[in-house]
């Protein structure tokens, strides 16, 4: 979460706390709960035009540029090194969809060529720029000095160290030109690419609305193993709690329903996002993409509802787990009762005949110690039968 | 869930394990939790069509593939052994409808074939493929390459050693076929094939929509001795719950919380496919199907609001449960103090008195022995009556 | 729940067993819980057309058919033995409304006579005869064969041996006349009928939909001593609970939470049949009966409102009874705690001076046996204070 | 809740027991649950139409009458003593505004009086005498027979002995006459009948549906004492179970509960009377009405969002309750088991020396004294060593 | 919460006592919960029209007024200590926007100038005087006598002695003037001063809307610490049940489920003032600001999402503890068992041999005392043994 000065309006959205600032905390297990943080004084407009980008300084680290233009007939990729001549040249014209990804945010002179060559809006710079956004989708209608673009806030969720963790990924979405911008390299996205390669693939023959679905269903299905990894947590807990419950999984079912809740928040979002591009009517979007957004919004659903299941049973475990608790508490209790109970007035009797009374006419007779003996047997003996009528035996 | 490799972009709800599956597990006793497993790499592009599926390869099992064509008049069953031939020939000019049904998905040369003839919908073959899909109907109208069909999906649920299983079932609905593809051999639709030879049955006189109405009537149906065994459960817990309560009960009431939540996610689908399916007009629902439609939602309305009260009933059980154990413990708790604290004086009275003090005048009382039982028996007695005071006796 | 072979499609809701079933039942007290059962294979097609309801058999059991003609100026009743000539002859030219109401459901040819004369359809005579039917009402437009008609069916709440039990009332009501079919003989509306032969009663005066409307009534005001019947083991249990709470509250807590949610579940589709009734058009239904339909929604909105206001409170019952118990076994233990503490040391130390070392100095002090004393009032007295500033006495 | 012999259809909703029936019941602190009463057999048909008013006895209770006139110039008030000659009169040209105010519901003929000039519609008529009904709003469009009206019941809510108690206000609204009826003399509008004294006052400007506006806010504003006194119990209760937690506030937590149940259910149909009055047109209502009436549905909907914040409070102090017990718990029985532990050994050891074996080596012993303390010491130091480890001391 | 006599109508919700009161309270720790009073009687009619205005006293306090105009090209800011003469004058021609802020509400003169200059309705005056109004927006449309406005409320939450606190901020919005009343000087606006001032900002050249729209965002922004607040002090507490589990952890649990349940009510209604601003059409408005506003609503949408998931953990947290709780005391139970149960049958049996009957074979043996010990440690493996088997060690 590098914060650049100069920087105005900054909304950062905490909670997948990158794992080097995990690092320095004293409670290592627990990812942070999410917040709201302001970088600017309050009062600062949002928004970010192109001259207050030009006066942003960049940060250290390399940003990566690739493009790939292709039709149904032909592919290129190139890596881009020089940005301002890339940016001048246009797409060739056998190309019918140009691809441009930049992976990192910190150099803000790319920043800049892009949002000036494809007249990105204000919010939606300053948007992109912070990477903890929550996702959403916004339509930029063509409009005096900006073009009709649709921009889509997505968050790749993955696990890191057992924890969840997401990277903001912004999509520009034009006619022919699809803009993705990511927080750092590495992503999902290698079987696309290999897809686009691919003569007579659908992405070929498709437009860009298309690669953009494509694009998102590859980041919706990323949470499959996420599903997978908390169900198989939970399997254990529910095993774990259902035969030994040892303390430190009451621990764990606390973590679990906090990872859960967290990891809804994450997903609930995309859904809508989901659903608007399923819903609303665009220039930028085929029909044909809205058919297949249907195949995405079923798993997005899919996942939020099995994320529920997950959270009923894992509330649902609490309970289980104190009632476990109480019952073995119970029988403890039971044991030490009847315990108690058969070996105290034994104890007392015991104790009577130690009495140094001098006058004590029990302690003379002859069968007395005999006697002790039936009349502690007696009462163990009436103990018991009372117990079991009792039921506690 | 066999995995044919080559196919991509599949998606698998797990949760409902067959069974050779679930004998492997360590836990035999509880179903697994649903799980969406993506088979294929990410960015694959989900829908195979017809280019792709020759590509796939068969699985081996046999594939039954059975046809009815019938009319007002007349009928005619067979089974189909050569698809090639079958799919070249058409319905003969006195079947009004035509009913394929295809048992088993692992010949995919056969699935070719149907895919061809019909010219069903890439991604409808992706979600026919991929059993494990949530049931959800899609309106594919008559468009460029593809006829206009209703494509359903809905999951077969049956008890398999007492614990939920589904099997899907997809249909596809033409104007005057219907295709079925299910999972396996085995099914629920005997009483229609009976009804179909039956000359003057509603069935015969009814087009293509009133079959697939009977047959998801059939399959919801199919639902209520699912009921009757969780009735039966739920009934047996509960008793146990008031009369007895051994703790292995803790455990049964949450593997039925589990279960009936795995059976509300089931059913929960279902019913909204039914909703879309008679609420939404189609080129092949007629009227009529659409009033009879009214019937089986309001059965599987009747199945949801069952498994609700059945789960707030389980769920007010284990309240019910901590609340009987609290209040046996509660007795036990009252009966070791009623007796400790009985006890516990006289012990230490008994005590004093067998102390070896050289100088001890109450030893050598004459009524030293006396006067310690008069003692004893005067606190103990005022025990008990402050006990009773207390109401804890 | 007598079942009919060769009745096809039957849907029975069971959850208010008959009080001879109930009887075997080994344990009496509980009413069961409801299911939905299949009385015929799947696959067969509901609906029961007249040729079907010729051809199944009637049980035993005797049939009660009354006819009551009125108009504004005349009334005429009449109990109808031979059903045959009745359904020839029409209604006299004085009467603007002809009540039929056929008391039992045993005799098929009765029931085909009415279905016949009255047009009644398939599906409505199918849920007509299976008499466990969720309430609701279905609107039967003018159509080719059938006439128009609203066929309702409401349950009959009633308290059986201190269990809600419930009889389906079906009413066909069409434009001048109404049909009504109950399970069995006995119902609430002796007053409506003498209300019927009072001149310029304004049941006299309205039409038919207005009977209807004044049937409806009379069931929903029926289920008033329900709530008081509720609402009174409602306040014993509270009153117990806070005073004396007996461990068998638990289970009369269990049962008034699970009979409450029987008996919303009852209620909750008859609010939603009125609330219908009240609201759509339909060309049996006069205005002047929607606004006095209106009174009765009322009625059932504030059952149900109540019925939720005593689930809350039920709720709220089993924590204050946990919380109860949880502070009684509080005060116990701290008894239990302040004896023990109090004796146990000085237990330990009376066994002290019991011991038989040889060489015991303390044992020969003149002053021992008093010093012994001072330790122990000492210890205990220490002790006292302690429980008293932790404010456990 | 005086019951009128011979009225038929009438539907009781207690919960609010007057004073003197609350007196007679065994559990004089709590106020009843609310139920719903039928004091007329079922069957009856509701509304109450002149001629059944003017059969009707009246009751013994002094009815009070009164009346003013105003209009922008000029006011007039009187009591009137002979309604049948009142009624005969007509409002005086220069007011334009009749408020009529009807203190007391036992003199059937003035009802009759005022819903024969009024031409107030049966069912009105009903809901007006049966002074328990849900708050509402029913418009009576200009119909034969009938003048447009609008008829609205509201409750007012107070304070008696600690407890909610409720009285029924029904309101009839015309073009330029309203009319009040009261269960009994008393209420809120003191203010409002001197501001119509005040010349110049926004009621002497406006139109009759703005007096009823301001009706309606006094009785709204009266609910704020009640909100003041549920706070104050309820942060006494919260103060209480956080810092002394006497056993008596579980039956307080309950109560409180209870109680913010029925209060929130009487306030509830309130908030939609007022709604309905602010969105529905009605030719009774001026749009400036409507624009002051957003006013007192701002404060319905606070009072409904305080009632829900403290029921939210109460309802997590029943948690906390529990969690402070059983930490209490906790706590004791450390202390108990420390105590215990340490001592229950020290007498195992104590009672073996006190054993009387002749061949008994350790007796002899010359520092067998001095070994057996230091041998308690060890074994009880190192106890205290064990539990500090473990964290209990 | 100073209190004018003579001001009518008036509600004011406590619950956030300004730091003066609450020094004064027994409960210092726990800010107080929401109330609504009224200070006039009922009956009083809402709304202050100037007349009323000129006759009400103002208090004590001085008032700062100051305006900001400017435009694309300049920029005038001026302290106004002549409210008189400032009102009689116009905004200059070059001035496109004039912003009045008024820090005090306490002068009534002042009040009384604005509200006739600029025809504020007597409703919003009363609002803006009484300064624990709900959040609101409310549209007057240009109006006989009254100009079009858009009206809003927001209230400006802080920390006040780590407890919620919050002031009521009005803002009347013209078309080219904005007006904004705060409860006592001091506000976060100075970063939209400052911008003002700076040529070529997008407030200077955007509309008087746009200005509102900056300062509401500044207002939501300013959540973003207490968001931070609770979000340590929760993780806090989560990390103290988890790891060591004071008793004040309970103490600290409800306070902050207390709070969060009142910061959630005092957002929740600023959501929807955003929205409705986002939504609905004012002439006020231009579509800029909504396409902004839209960046704030997201905001806003963020801090309850966080509050709502702080909560549900809270909530989480409560049961985790009880839990913890539970499973120390079975662990303390355990052992208490376990030392009782092994060493009170010793006790019993060295009580048997410290008796002192005088015909005692066992006394007389030689190995008695050796034999005695054997019985001791038989007994105590085998009960080691058999908790070892029931899995208590």
């Amino acid at each position: 979460m590098s914060e650049q000065p100069g920087v105005n309006g900054v909304v950062a959205v905490e909670g997948q706390a990158p794992a080097e600032v995990a690092e320095k905390k004293r409670r290592p297990r627990r990812p942070r709960l999410p917040r709201l943080r302001k970088t600017s004084s309050p009062g600062a407009v949002p928004g970010i035009d192109l001259d207050q980008l030009a006066k942003m300084p960049s940060a250290p680290g390399s940003v990566f540029v690739t493009c790939i233009d292709y039709g149904p007939d032909r592919v290129a990729a190139q890596d881009v090194h020089d940005v301002a001549s890339f940016v001048a040249d246009h797409r060739p014209d056998w190309a019918s969809i140009r691809w441009i990804n930049v992976d990192g945010l910190t150099n803000m002179e790319v920043v800049r060529s892009f949002a000036a060559k494809y007249h990105l809006h204000p919010l939606a710079i300053e948007d992109l720029l912070h990477v903890t956004h929550r996702p959403k989708v916004e339509a930029y209608h063509a409009d005096a000095g900006y073009q009709a673009r649709l921009f889509i806030i997505v968050r790749m969720l993955e696990l890191q160290a057992g924890h969840l963790r997401s990277e903001q990924i912004s999509i520009f979405l034009g006619h022919k030109t699809v803009l993705t911008f990511q927080e750092s390299p590495g992503d999902v996205w290698g079987g696309i690419r290999q897809r686009i390669q691919t003569a007579g693939s659908r992405l070929r023959t498709n437009d860009a609305s298309f690669l953009v679905y494509s694009l998102i269903d590859a980041i919706v299905d990323h949470c499959f193993p996420l599903l997978e990894h908390y169900g198989d947590r939970l399997e254990e807990v529910e095993a774990s709690v259902l035969q030994q419950a040892t303390p430190a999984v009451i621990q764990e079912i606390h973590e679990l329903k906090r990872e859960l809740l967290l990891f809804r928040r994450a997903v609930w979002p995309m859904r809508e996002v989901i659903s608007t591009l399923q819903r609303e009517q665009h220039d930028c979007l085929s029909d044909a993409t809205r058919t297949y957004m249907r195949d995405v919004y079923d798993h997005a659903v899919q996942i939020i509802d099995i994320i529920e299941t997950y959270r009923e049973i894992a509330i649902g475990l609490t309970e289980t787990y104190m009632t476990v608790m109480s019952t073995r508490l119970n029988e403890v209790m039971k044991f030490l009762t009847i315990v108690g109970t058969i070996f105290i007035p034994l104890t007392f009797i015991a104790g009577v005949y130690g009495m140094n009374f001098h006058n004590f006419p029990e302690i003379g007779w002859r069968w007395g110690y005999g006697f002790f003996w039936v009349v502690c047997l007696a009462t163990s003996g009436g103990m018991v039968w009372w117990f079991r009528r009792k039921g506690w035996l």
